[in-house]
């Protein structure tokens, strides 16, 4: 026994989940070397989320065969001497079926079913809990927070439409297919007729329509492509995640009475019930949230960043975990509440505020991608209850390119009846070809994989990551000059939506949320005076004098995307009592991942210094 | 099967340990609220650590007491059936014993032990590795980089006599006590006699000769109190740190052949061989990450703040995993990778990356700094094994202050007979008060609680930090004023150490691994030359017409306590080419949390506009 605990103490000194992190670390390190010598040179066919996944890839490949397991990794170990080595097992009882299992303490442990196999591997394999609370918020929160809002409110119809009906189209259709060919499967005999029902179709289906706007939006950033293009892609990729995940969760507790295959209309309606509540619920904690960050109004908090800046940043994770634990979706609410942020709260923080929140989130964003592509491509090889099915993967492809296809041309030629500005082809057949899969549609398969089926669909849900991100984002490039793209701008979009909306936000939002805006004893009815002038920043009196309104709505925001990259610091905090009173225009520079700047010293810094001067 | 199937689909939709990271998020909110009414209103009586300690006792309380736990949580739970409920369990098979545990997929799950008791409760409890290597390493990185390193290297020689002679007095001292406390207790019959090992005993004191430095020295920085008082206090705490970690694994793996409680020189001077190796192993292992790091001087990496920042994150995070991974100590590693890269790392950065690191390292090192303190507060309610022994505690106590006494009074006489400048009483019984026991002590304890004298320790442990927490450092303001320190200054310690090092340091580190100093062809012998000319930057030379040697020595750091905190743009980026030249002068603003501020902006800046306008 003395011994025994010696063992462990030592044990206990030893590692202990540190040779994992640091293979990560070992990766990430790898990739950001390489980001840089492609921005050197000027490579454009792999994206950094590419080259972080070629890595991982290697590394997964060294770690599977180079790693030989030891004795203990591959028999059954109920032999109590060898426990002296320092690894104990557990005996899992999980519903009458004893697993046995490779006990250590590892944030990265708890794969069940792994009941045989390599223990680094294991070890390699981490929990789907932390990538939906600690990795995927950061990345979704970001693209919120980056959201180029004039050009996302002008284009709000249509990315609404783009984001709900496309989603359903494209998972109902990918469904389809995919159970036209389960049944084909079960016609060869390679699958059970009972193990893949039509709801397991539907659930692939929702997986696979949330696209990923990471790699191709970086690269459409970087050669300045017309901003209403960018935003329309950017919305509608970031929303459609909300939506796809909303979905997978509707689809996941629809629970027809009998049968599983044979529709049950009761079962459905309460699933498209779940669906909008869950959206619903999801969408006002998000902002909910946001408004309590907005109190920030009231104190004197921007004094000290530091406090400003983690206030800003607990809520903001806060309004995600606290949708994750009243049953709603936290992706959808830290979404919601990053938006709501960046229009309303970021007016309010101390100009030190403003570029630490965002240097922060740009740089958990940035960490948190590269790790999730990173460790996508470690699982394609220590994950291991991989199921290849030739067949399943061929139909895979097939319906997501189909389905595609089917959610973005009919719905633009839709859109196009209503639009002024119509959606030209070739922003049609950009849109089609930026359908890449990337971290949600990871994160939504991996998250279960206890039975075949989800195995099936996780292993084939890997692989079209890889070939999108691989293919389709490596091709980004010279799609997008066949297209005649890459230097084309549009006339702006002024849609009634975004009239009905600006007007509101002008007049009633902005002044009580932020310092920015018309006092509210101007817009309020005379009646509401008493609490107009309480809610009313003294600000936005002085404001009132210097600002005109129409002004206002061309000046609103400067996210022209020839700005200087480099210019990170929009006014110098010398002159700080001139910033305080140029904190109504929003300045974020959206989009910029913080990686750019090289290339663009030369320019003039257009944007960003018209702004400056207008203040 | 079916039925299981989808209940456990809706589980992995809830919550997953949102519930618990919410919980922590509510703390830190609450906690940063309380900080900041504190600075407004200059209240100095409960430092923000305090403060997060409260609240997390208060929260611990909540749980324990108001969330009643449920059939399943008290009983044994053999029954299949049950399990539909959602909760499966895991029967743990180590060494023969057959605990039985409660199986959720969470980060926070493997406390083995607790195998009675609210779930609740144990999801609290997160796994101690997370402290090694996720929660700490921000920390000592911060206290490494942040190290005023003029002072610092003036008052080398008495700071690592108090780190290593004082901390194994203490450590010795403790020991001693201890055992004659718990000689006592087995007198008593409270304790049986095989149980508590003298080895456990000195193991105690190495744990409790790790002193914090947070505390006191946020307050002594708000005072301005006098800067070689500050560094040697930092130092000190900082390296006692380091050596108190080394010590608690030399002592761990101390194993005598015979009886534990006889001494045997053979395994005693192989511990301190062990203590020696460790130590330096890891101190070489942190250095040689910080050069790797330096080698960002060749490349054009400056260019892309982001990645370089990334890079610069994830190099010292992995000087930390590496040494864990190598059996060494992981805290004395980023600890010198910290002040290396600080000293040397740091001059090679752009301007945009200076300020993104540290603001980064500020901030996390804020964040995981509070949740160590949330977590102290919750554990002393949520940790299942407390056991209270009332003479022990007492024990802890009095060896704890002996022990201290017998460090600071001691060294500082002989330290006093070397130095021409001598340690006052003032400074003497200042450091006395200082000792306070933090998150090192905690962490150390709570990384091995499986045995019962283990769990008496840790018990004791969290009341010692309590303890030496509120009341100290409640009292440090008062303590400050009694010894009339709040505003004295000394002279100026000109070491023989500091001389000797710093010749060497400016002449070839320097021009070696930055951009600063003298070209290496007027410093290295001549038949260098062509090695030379390789190694020194461009810059170098262009430096060398500007700079006076001798007054590069003064102007060498920036580091006057009274700098204006809000200045936190050394140079601001519009001027990118002059701010190129003056990157050879290191300007970071030490020990700044980045909390400050308010109550400086009326101060001229006059450390840092001086510097800067001799640049």
């Amino acid at each position: 026994m003395k011994k025994l605990q010696s063992i462990k103490d030592e044990d206990n000194f030893n590692h202990q989940g540190a040779v994992e992190l640091l293979v990560f670390n070992f990766l990430l390190i790898l990739t950001i070397l390489t980001i840089w010598l492609f921005k050197n040179h000027r490579f454009r066919f792999l994206h950094e989320t590419g080259g972080a996944m070629v890595y991982g890839l290697i590394m997964g490949l060294i770690l599977r065969y180079a790693t030989a397991p030891s004795d203990f990794e591959i028999g059954n170990v109920y032999d109590c001497d060898k426990l002296k080595a320092g690894l104990p097992t557990l005996l899992v009882n999980i519903t009458n079926q004893v697993y046995e299992y490779q006990y250590r303490r590892e944030i990265s442990q708890l794969n069940v079913n792994a009941h045989q196999g390599n223990a680094m591997l294991q070890k390699m394999t981490f929990d789907p809990s932390i990538f939906f609370n600690v990795l995927l918020p950061p990345i979704i929160f970001h693209a919120g927070y980056s959201l180029k809002k004039r050009h996302f409110f002008r284009n709000l119809g249509s990315i609404l439409t783009y984001a709900f009906l496309g989603t359903a189209v494209s998972c109902i259709v990918i469904g389809l297919i995919m159970y036209g060919f389960v049944k084909a499967l079960v016609h060869v005999n390679q699958l059970n007729s009972g193990d893949f029902h039509f709801t397991d179709c539907l659930l692939f289906g929702s997986f696979m329509s949330a696209t990923d706007p990471v790699t191709v939006l970086a690269i459409f950033h970087e050669l300045h492509v017309d901003t209403d293009l960018y935003t329309l892609l950017f919305g509608e990729s970031v929303l459609n995640d909300a939506v796809a995940i909303v979905l997978t969760h509707s689809i996941s507790i629809y629970s027809p009475k009998e049968n599983p295959n044979i529709f049950d209309a009761a079962a459905f309606f309460q699933s498209v019930g779940n669906f909008l509540g869950i959206f619903a619920g999801s969408f006002s904690m998000g902002a909910a949230y946001a408004i309590v960050t907005h109190l920030t109004k009231f104190t004197k908090l921007c004094e000290f960043p530091m406090l400003e800046t983690g206030l800003f940043f607990l809520l903001s994770w806060s309004a995600f975990l606290s949708a994750e634990a009243a049953g709603l979706t936290g992706i959808v609410a830290v979404l919601f509440c990053g938006v709501t942020q960046a229009h309303y709260t970021y007016n309010n923080l101390s100009e030190d505020s403003k570029m630490r929140t965002k240097q922060l989130f740009e740089f958990m964003n940035f960490l948190a991608e590269n790790v999730i592509f990173c460790y996508m491509g470690l699982a394609l090889f220590t994950f291991q209850n991989h199921i290849f099915n030739a067949l399943f993967i061929f139909g895979a492809f097939v319906a997501v390119f189909v389905a595609r296809a089917c959610n973005i041309y009919p719905i633009s030629f839709i859109l196009n009846l209503g639009r002024k500005q119509k959606i030209p082809k070739n922003f049609q057949h950009m849109m089609m070809f930026s359908g890449l899969r990337g971290a949600i549609a990871f994160a939504l398969a991996i998250r279960d994989t206890e039975s075949q089926p989800k195995q099936m669909m996780f292993t084939t849900t890997l692989l079209i990551v890889f070939f999108t991100v691989w293919v389709l984002g490596g091709g980004t490039t010279s799609m997008l000059a066949a297209n005649n793209l890459d230097k084309s701008t549009t006339k702006a979009e002024s849609a009634w939506l975004f009239r009905i909306w600006y007007g509101f936000d002008h007049k009633y939002l902005k002044p009580i949320l932020t310092h920015a805006g018309p006092p509210l004893t101007t817009t309020l009815p005379e009646w509401c005076n008493p609490v107009a002038r309480l809610l009313t920043s003294p600000r936005a009196y002085e404001e009132q004098l210097k600002d005109e309104d129409g002004d206002f709505i061309v000046n609103n925001d400067e996210l022209t995307l020839n700005y200087d990259a480099s210019d990170h610091f929009p006014v110098p905090t010398q002159n700080r009592t001139e910033s305080s009173h140029s904190a109504g225009k929003e300045n974020i520079h959206d989009g910029d991942l913080g990686l750019g700047g090289c290339e663009l010293h030369s320019k003039p810094a257009s944007g960003q210094s018209e702004f400056a001067s207008s203040a």
